[in-house]
């Protein structure tokens, strides 16, 4: 079957039928299809519009199903999802429906701009272009309970540290007690007189989430004073507000995206949508970073990182890439494992991990920073300790640990 | 506890912790916490901003969290949902982890619109505020596969029949074979001229699901146009999306808010958000119907639909009530068990079981309409059928069939 007027989306399904009958239900559901016969159409136009089964693969019970181009409206995203993730979720003769990957025809994602900087753009603007080490960065904590200045001061301190990349909190956009445009203009300053020491840029992505008009005039504001990374959420904003914000063209700054709420969603083993998914359509839509879960810590682990790994950083439709953003529960001891994991190209991002350290904020950002240095030259974090007491400190603190939320505990 | 200063989420929640142990990683979580102890900020503003587990109920396996209304940016729902349904839902303790209802104090309910109409206002509109029969809806067939012209011509079948309700499927936005402003002027031509020869005022639901900037234009030019109800996708479209159709001041119809991927995060047992939150979100944001599962048909039949219905008609907080409506599958002969789970106030919503009916549509709305009207009377289907030839032909097709989608299989 030649597929190149076709959106394919793959699904695991399992239920009362056989595979590739619960594939033609899903393909019917969601396209031209009901439950009982309905004659009001022209049967040529019905079938024209109607989605198929490309394949089935009993093994990993999965189905391909395409469903043609007609019936979409070009860019209307939560459109497209009412298609691909639409109401076959809740048929009651499926046990099991999880959407987990999804293609497109070349000539259909070029309609979209995807990552305006990607993992390149954003090497340039850090200036790691040539130096190909992954990036570390931070999480200002706690979440919520700064002000605008004590926010500015726990950046800098991470700024001067060496890390390449801060970020709000997902549940921080515009609180009294720690306003907006005070937040960015402090953080700013504070990013400016660390660089005047260093020489070094940091990304600080000021979290923008929003609904869509109001996250728009944020980042535009955000932009206006001198704001050189955003954030938002891409679940609980929508992929559409994704959308608008690669579409403006006032926003000429990387944008971070979060996932808040994605397991509600993905972690399912019997219903949801895969992180795969997330991948690709933020792709396509242009985050130029992206959460992806980590390979230790204290967030499950993906089982399928090679794959989220493969949607965000191989060759597809020419759209440039995504720098992938390992966090949770990360520290310094992590970076061996993660680098393992995730290779050059990605983010470690610790928040507890930097501020937690023995010795506060500065301190745990350049035992972060040392501690990619380390991997990416091949050097063991022991051996690399020896001489960067900063690292010393953490992989003392943290480099036995197994995870666990041990101060919570009653 | 004095609630009134908190949000308060409910959370069924299982791991390696004990319940009340989870429950606080889970305040910790999404407030001012992280897995490690950090000294970044001052501990009483770190304090007034946490979360806190207000009680746990070891037999259903379900906490209560209370976060302080300070932690929220007031009307930012994608914020709101970053704190009550962010990250927890990943943490790799978690076995389970779904959240199952929300309260909100009543100060803080009273900042957002509720739904415009509501039961009554649509009841009026329609003109069944004394006769107070379940409403009968049809989603037009095939979901696509018909130009407008088609469109018109099948919803004018259904008017003539008696329906009062008509809407488009999910699907349907603004695609070159059916555009949405023919379409929408075809159907509303079509509806007067029914209305002439009935009296009866349709409802006719026009799609208008986009990104919020494309929907606000389509509902407000829907306006312009005569549309008499918009409909749109909240888990596509967003939450805040439904927000800014309701804050729209231009927008004076009923939001018919339909559900498309719900599933994928409602139907697990182990992650997810419950349609009792979503119902919940809806009213406060001012959805006037809302599709909630059926007690037969071809969906998932929600254990809850107990609870699904008080979270929409009983009183809260002042606000109107939503209007839910029963679809899926459903069909004349399955007005007896909806109406016996549901009551008068909602609406039965056939699609198949209209167009599907052996003389075709305006039989098939006739049939509908006739089997609403028997069971607001208490009169059993199959005496009514006696003198109603439409509903005995729609009795004898389906009225002892277990639902199948046997015309799909192999």
């Amino acid at each position: 079957m030649d597929l190149d007027g076709f959106v394919v989306g793959t699904y695991e399904l399992a239920g009362e039928f056989p595979l590739k009958d619960a594939a033609r239900v899903l393909a019917a559901e969601q396209t031209t299809g009901t439950w009982t016969e309905v004659r009001t159409a022209p049967k040529s136009f019905e079938e024209r519009l109607a989605g198929r089964v490309v394949d089935v693969d009993s093994k990993s019970g999965t189905a391909r199903v395409a469903f043609p181009l007609e019936i979409f409206e070009p860019e209307n995203i939560p459109g497209l999802l009412s298609i691909l993730a639409g109401n076959f979720f809740g048929l009651g003769s499926l046990t099991r429906a999880r959407w987990v990957d999804v293609e497109f025809p070349r000539a259909f994602a070029k309609r979209f701009k995807g990552p305006r900087f990607g993992i390149e753009g954003v090497r340039k603007l850090v200036g790691t272009a040539t130096d190909r080490r992954p990036h570390c960065g931070t999480i200002v904590k706690p979440k919520v309970g700064l002000d605008p200045r004590g926010t500015a001061r726990v950046a800098k301190e991470a700024a001067l540290g060496g890390l390449d990349f801060i970020k709000d909190d997902e549940t921080l956009t515009d609180q009294s007690f720690c306003p907006f445009e005070d937040r960015l203009r402090h953080v700013m300053d504070a990013l400016a007189e660390a660089k005047s020491e260093t020489g070094q840029t940091t990304l600080y992505a000021v979290n923008v989430t929003a609904d869509q008009r109001t996250m728009l005039e944020r980042a535009e504001r955000a932009i206006e004073m001198g704001a050189n990374c955003i954030m938002m959420d891409v679940l609980t904003a929508g992929f559409h507000g994704l959308q608008a914000l690669r579409d403006d063209a006032s926003v000429k700054v990387p944008i971070h995206v979060h996932r808040a709420m994605h397991g509600a969603m993905t972690r399912s083993k019997d219903f949801g949508i895969s992180m795969g998914v997330i991948c690709k359509l933020t792709r396509l839509l242009g985050g130029d970073q992206l959460h992806t879960g980590s390979a230790s810590g204290k967030m499950e682990r993906p089982a399928d990182l090679p794959v989220l790994l493969g949607a965000l950083r191989d060759p597809w439709h020419g759209l440039n890439s995504i720098f992938p953003v390992s966090s949770g529960g990360m520290h310094p001891a992590s970076a061996e494992r993660e680098h393992a994991a995730f290779g050059d190209d990605f983010v470690l991002q610790a928040g507890g991990g930097v501020h937690g350290h023995p010795d506060g904020t500065l301190a745990g950002a350049r035992a972060l920073r040392q501690a990619v240095d380390a991997v990416a030259k091949g050097v063991p974090l022991a051996k690399h300790a020896k001489k960067h007491a900063e690292l010393q400190k953490a992989l003392d603190k943290w480099g036995h640990e197994t995870y666990s939320y041990e101060s919570f505990k009653s």
